[in-house]
């Protein structure tokens, strides 16, 4: 495939239930609005074991598109036997990755606000700029959203160190370069830039939730998105942030991060009551908002019933679909309850709080693998495992 | 009580379990900025039932004040079983009725803008505008309201025949007149000026989920508080209407108070599929906001997944507290979902209504009723059966 | 140019100032994502002049496009004077029009939405979907607008008789059909979809204002911006609204439409204090929301000081750039100041409205005409004039 | 009046033109809900001379009851040439002051959440709550209004040094302690607390201007309230501040305070087009939002023309209230224009700013005075001085 002096692109490929495979990815030819980026820097979404079994189960939030594909995803983080038969037959095998960035290395004869050389990160998607969502400002509620490693658009996880050129494209299959807004300041790395995906999530939850100055914040869930949304919370000013899991190393990080207080809770939902009692006492005065980072019926009655009248939850988490919350006397006390999907439009103010040092990622990033077919298969091993994994991170 | 030429005032009591006595009700002196009402149209809320279950139920959303006198409440609507043990003994005997209007009588000396004479609606509830809610605009969530019949605050039915000048204070135990904002147009009577009170629900829902004329409206419930929501989001310029319930005559109500469409559902959790398609196609296009005005896990849940992506559900109706509904796949959708609590500053709006014509709530007036013993017990079987009784109104 | 069976396409030329030419317009090629419509209606902007003429005087709302091509335009419209040298070269000859509508004749191949024969008004701008305006929500505002017949952007006032497929692509050199939202319903007329333009600047001065059922509106300018204002108030849902101007004529007008009260001011600055109190007197009640349709230090004065405090004022007109006006006794108020600039995702809107019958555009469209050069000439002539002239369409 | 072993309270009153007088001033008792507070602190607000000329000038932002006494003030800050015949009569005396902070001396036996010995800031207004302002969370904008020291309604600079317990009731004749909502933390010193005042002024305007972590901000103006809406801004996020001023010492000052930049201007209206690109360079950046702290027609054409598209521009200075200013070339860029009228429920967080040390505020306290005749006197002068003066304080 490779012409002379030309490097073949690798790429990490989900091949089966569980098997990843480093194997030759040809990108399309880059379009006149395209850029070709050079992966220097891929994190696991710690996130996606929850996220997947959700959209199995509740295929409502799949579009017909997704639905097609979704097997493949299913297939490598073992819900198999969640999903529905329809789903089982592996289509074709799909590159995988989604929080990247990079050098560019090419661009297409239109794009002026980019040139070879820049450092970049990714937005994954890209909308289709006609529906209502788009139209309206809400684009990632988009229905015709290409995402990276979402079926059947291939993914970021790619790299080719011993010949020429090899990339990823951001094309999304030829599509433009719109989601690249902003180059990084050069006191931001690339491997920050990569970061700059899951912290999207939690810019994108405190805006929805209107976290300023005035609001004391609580975050159930401290994994990766907990703890990036604890960050983001502090960087809209939030003065007091409590946050809670069942998990004392996650507590701890939490701590070392600049929550005010970490209250370890059990996994009984009997306990709830006394839990919120605990989380109130913590807080010291109204939680406004509560910012739900795990998606569990327990958590969520938990935000329901520790945040005033007039306050919100932002629901972010996605363990359970179906769930068991005493919703009416939130609602009786007009306790909004908004979700997120992903994020829109968070790259540049995440590049931003990254120059300004108002955020600092590093901590976060617990493990660093290269891009050998040993290493993918130990990095997705340690990512799975959890707990002092927080942010696992490639360097191609 | 009652002097040479003064009238003993009336009022009906609530004393035991199910059992209401018409007694003497003595009123305090109407203070500087007080006004004594002599009501004239009084109405029986058909939601009382839901309302004080998920009270009883939920302690959490009950201030200690509510806690200690909430028996009374229960007692009469036969949620006794659902009780705990502490609330059974009856504390003492409560006037109840919310839903007033009538004619001033006296007014304080403070009190510039009404007068002897004066038609008015009330507004049953005065808080304390001390509070961050008061403060800030959402004095419906203070949690020191004083409230028309929420303990331990008397209620306003009430009235007196043969004496001469009996009537009921709106001052709520001394406060101020300040609920009375707009004195009734000639062409608006004593009865819709009673019903502003449950219209006041529909409105403020409306308000809380933006309806308007963009807004593709379902209604889940075709009770009082369901029929009263279709008024208002047809006020608010809501282009299409579906109105959804069990029960066949309520629907040919809606239908014939203008629903575009008026569909048949079943109690059965496991017809949400189907039906949400049913719905989906009576409505022929996105349904941007659905009002739960029924409050169970199947209502929540179809108006969950029957909401477009970015759209909003908002809770009223109140039949269960712990509700088991797929909140994820909404929150991925970012269907946001909002609650009620009663209503803030609504009646201008409600009387504006009903003055141009926009809303006529008089069809939904089915029983009238004296003011006698009888009358009070019949009306209020009358009132519990629901069905074909929607407004059930005492005329004083 | 047009080969055996196929028509020329015509269309009107600005060549030279105030001289329009019906020449032939040869069009691009229908591109993937292109349609061509035949165009069946097409109305006159009465506001050309006013708008041109701001904008040629305060060249910081042009963009650097913009700028070198004004010309043409102002040359038309006789504000020569008022422009800068470097604005009189004639660049090159432009087709005008922009409020327009008709029939698709062919569609690109990845147009799916659409259909040969479908009947459509057109939006006449593609922006960028690119810029923080486009991804906000607000393409309005997005500085890379392509305009019907804003420089470079020919207009679509063209047609072609005699030959086979004519006709005008709404394709703007290439975009996609992206602008096209929704087919007109059988019983919405191609010239109601003309008009989908002018009302959709109303539609979104509402949406701006927040127009709603709780809303006393007042209108500054009775011309054919401020009727179809009027209309769209109604259809918010405004309760009341009175409308000002100084021309008897366009009064009665606003009347037969449905104004509440209609009141005849002077052109003289000095009479605003006296004309707030016969407004104020007009409307009997707060007034809410002020939309000011002719853009006049007076006008917008007028508005200013009769706004209730926290109340809107929003500015449509542009009859001058620099105005003197009262601001600080409005800031003092809270009374905010808001722009609009065209619209922004109107069409659907506008069209429900006419199917619904909420709006009927019909008695705005005062005169019409066919497409020869003489009626080309006379339909300019009588628009220009003004007054009992409305609407001036051409059926083409 | 004092009894024995009881302290005569003496308070600054302003008696003639120019002319204050430490006079004896008898509190009424202490009702049910007041408190008294023996003031410690008390600033003098820089701008009265621009507010009162623009209320003298613009009549219709005064109440009746305002435009019966607005005389007293004029006469002290020398507008009196600019005032009408009607305003020239002295009623009577009043007390000054209205920038406070103390220790409460006596509880009414209603108020609970306030004991003697707290050290307390005084929001200087009780509005009404009975109008729709007051009903709609925006309290500062009724027009019932007690205010210090606006006529009738005393003010709050008095103290007494040789007799027992003299002190300044906060009750604003009669009415309820409302207004003070939190005790100050212990490392917030009285002095900080009169000076909650001032800063509620740039809290208030980054609320209603929504500065946050995405807006670039510009300031005009670097007085004493250009200053405090730096450090306001500062505290919401804002990731870039440019302030603008014609005096080099103050600007000199806002850079010591933490702006980005500070750009010195003429007075010159010729000049806004190059000052526009000078400010443009120095934010690097959109100028999201654009705090004009003047209010002149100058700074505010700066405004309009310096924020980007879509952007806001906050007029909270009160230079002139005629404003000749391009309106119409933002309004097409819907630069949306907003007043604003001191503050509401901004105490608690301005405080919370102090306490957390995101707003330091001693730097701005740049004079002090004891609470004699002379002092008296002397601070006023200091003050009205303006430049190196920014914060003048008295300490009782
Ligand atoms: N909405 C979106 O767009 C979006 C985007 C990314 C991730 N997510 C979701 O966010 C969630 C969090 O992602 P993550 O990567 O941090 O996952 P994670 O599993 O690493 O973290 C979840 C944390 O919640 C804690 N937890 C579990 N049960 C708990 C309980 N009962 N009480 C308190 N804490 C409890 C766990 O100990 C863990 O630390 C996932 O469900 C993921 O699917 C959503
Ligand atoms: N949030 C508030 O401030 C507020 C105020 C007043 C009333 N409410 C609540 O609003 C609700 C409605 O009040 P109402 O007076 O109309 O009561 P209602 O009981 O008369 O009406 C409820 C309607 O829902 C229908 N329904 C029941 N189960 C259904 C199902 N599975 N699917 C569809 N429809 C179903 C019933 O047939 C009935 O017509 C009550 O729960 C009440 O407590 C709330
Ligand atoms: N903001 C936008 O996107 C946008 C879009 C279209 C039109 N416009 C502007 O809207 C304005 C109105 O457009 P039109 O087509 O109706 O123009 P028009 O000139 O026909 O109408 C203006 C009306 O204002 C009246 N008027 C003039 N001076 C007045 C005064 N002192 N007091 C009261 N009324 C007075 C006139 O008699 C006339 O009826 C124009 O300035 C146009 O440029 C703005
Ligand atoms: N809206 C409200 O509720 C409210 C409350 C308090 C104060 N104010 C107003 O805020 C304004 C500022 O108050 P202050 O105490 O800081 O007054 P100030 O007079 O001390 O400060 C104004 C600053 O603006 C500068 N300035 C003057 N002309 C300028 C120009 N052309 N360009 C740039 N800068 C210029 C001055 O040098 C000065 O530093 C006053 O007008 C006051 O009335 C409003
Ligand atoms: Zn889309
Ligand atoms: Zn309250
Ligand atoms: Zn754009
Ligand atoms: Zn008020």
């Amino acid at each position: 495939v490779a012409g002379a002096g030309e490097e073949e692109n690798m790429a990490a490929w989900l091949v089966a239930k569980n098997t990843l495979k480093i194997m030759p990815f040809k990108l399309p030819p880059v379009g006149p609005y395209d850029v070709r980026v050079r992966m220097k820097a891929v994190g696991i979404c710690g996130s996606d074991v929850h996220y997947l079994r959700v959209i199995c189960c509740s295929s409502s939030s799949l579009t017909e598109r997704m639905k097609d594909n979704v097997a493949y995803i299913c297939l490598l983080f073992e819900c198999v036997q969640e999903m529905r038969i329809a789903h089982f037959v592996v289509k074709e095998p799909m590159v995988i990755g989604h929080e990247c960035a990079g050098v560019i290395e090419e661009v297409g004869s239109g794009v002026t606000h980019l040139a070879v050389g820049d450092r970049v990160a990714l937005e994954p998607g890209i909308s289709c700029w006609r529906c209502r969502h788009c139209k309206g400002g809400r684009y990632n509620l988009c229905e015709d959203m290409k995402f990276f490693a979402t079926p059947p658009v291939h993914g970021s996880l790619a790299n080719q160190a011993s010949k020429q050129f090899s990339s990823i494209s951001i094309s999304l299959q030829g599509e433009d370069a719109i989601l690249i807004n902003v180059v990084l300041p050069e006191n931001v790395s690339l491997e920050e830039g990569a970061m700059c995906e899951p912290l999207s999530v939690g810019v994108h939850a405190c805006r929805r939730a209107d976290v300023g100055p005035e609001t004391g914040v609580l975050i159930m869930g401290a994994g990766p998105i907990g703890l990036v949304t604890l960050l983001a919370a502090r960087a809209f000013g939030a003065p007091r942030v409590v946050i809670v899991d069942v998990d004392e190393h996650r507590l701890s990080v939490a701590r070392s991060l600049g929550a005010d207080a970490a209250v370890r809770v059990s996994a009984r939902a009997e306990d709830v009551g006394e839990e919120v009692e605990r989380i109130s006492t913590a807080m010291g005065g109204d939680i406004d908002v509560s910012l739900d980072c795990a998606g569990f019926s327990k958590t969520v009655a938990t935000a329901l019933q520790a945040t005033r009248g007039g306050g919100k939850v932002c629901l972010v988490g996605m363990g359970h679909n179906e769930m068991t919350v005493p919703l009416t006397s939130a609602a009786i006390r007009e306790v909004d309850v908004v979700g997120i999907f992903r994020y829109k439009d968070t790259w540049p103010l995440c590049i931003e709080f990254l120059r300004s040092g108002k955020i600092d990622l590093k901590p976060l990033i617990t493990h660093r693998f290269g891009f050998s077919q040993e290493d993918v298969e130990a990095a997705f091993e340690v990512s799975a495992r959890g707990r002092d994994a927080i942010k696992v991170m490639f360097n191609l």
